[in-house]
């Protein structure tokens, strides 16, 4: 089964990713976890122009695009390999990030942006994805702990535009069954439990 | 005014555009001639993934995206803003040939292939393109020239490869309005001739 978790930063993502696995590898199955951008040679490759600090004067195009090919690459030479031999493979972050990012967040067109999303990622559809979701200001209190920040610091266009990002994240989890949308404000274990409680359903219907 | 030339290699594409920059600059226009994929920093990082040979497993749609990405930086850094100068740009191949090659020889969806061309060169749309055209026999013949190889050397699969490519521009050819069509067994002083015509024709009809 493949599995993607999507959110805003530090809503946990990371945390729950890996507690499932510990959890799916307990009961001696075989887990994949891939963290985008990257994962291939060609990917990360890819990663390092898209991460690298002289190239500030990318486009948003250009961004678009090179997440898009690191993940195209992804799915042909990883992805879709393991689902054959199932393998569960659990993904941090996937392609609706790029929609929540690149077209809610940055503005590019999102017909465009899901058509692209579409042929990127072919046959590798999630059967679930978990969107742990916040408050932009929750994710702003988190996010200043960690940086030592002060809130006030935190330029308004920066918060319009996680507030557009959450927004394409709510939008895409009433448009997507296969969409869990989860309350970040729960604790870890809570959290944790229904995503296995979501699974399980899950696997009962397909059986 | 941003011209492209297109057709099959070794159909005397980069000689035709060594001439007609010559000529321009002659007349005291300025000129920015552009070679892809590559002419900014950004689209140079991106080449040099498409060209190294370690990557052999890029798949399709990768090599699609990558092409695309290095594209839309170009439109943006160099192309726009040179036409807002009015600087001629002259491109060795442009949009037409991911679509003639990605699309019409390895067989990616022509549809999205075109409609993800639009949304890289946005404003960009040459207002001429020329398409050298020669039958795949005159390109094999000249290929195996330069290549020293024997015609027969060359496989059936490569041959097919190079037929659909310009299947694919002869169908550009009558469905965009821009293209120019030109006989490449036309010697190069008869094909430049025609290209200068063009040219002035285009500027009267605009002027």
């Amino acid at each position: 089964m493949f599995i993607t978790f999507e959110g805003l930063d530090f809503c946990g993502k990371s945390t729950q990713v890996k507690l499932l696995k510990e959890y799916l590898e307990n009961k001696n199955e075989k887990v994949l976890v891939i963290r985008e951008p990257g994962g291939t040679d060609i990917s990360e490759s890819i990663r390092s122009i898209l991460l690298d600090k002289k190239n500030i004067g990318m486009c948003d195009e250009t961004e678009l695009l090179l997440f898009s090919a690191s993940r195209a690459q992804l799915v042909k030479e990883k992805i879709l390999p393991a689902l054959e031999k199932n393998i569960w493979v659990i993904s941090d972050r996937f392609h609706d990030s790029t929609i929540a990012y690149q077209s809610y967040g940055r503005g590019l067109p999102g017909d465009f942006v899901e058509k692209l999303q579409s042929f990127v990622i072919g046959q590798a559809v999630p059967a679930l994805t978990f969107f742990i979701d916040l408050p932009v200001e929750e994710v702003f209190r988190r996010m200043s702990i960690v940086k030592k920040h002060e809130l006030d610091r935190i330029e308004t266009s920066q918060r319009e535009f996680y507030e557009n990002v959450r927004k394409g994240y709510l939008q895409l989890s009433q448009k997507e069954k296969r969409f869990r949308k989860i309350d970040g404000m729960l604790t870890i274990e809570e959290i944790h439990k229904v995503i296995i409680e979501e699974i399980e359903k899950k696997i009962r219907v397909e059986a």
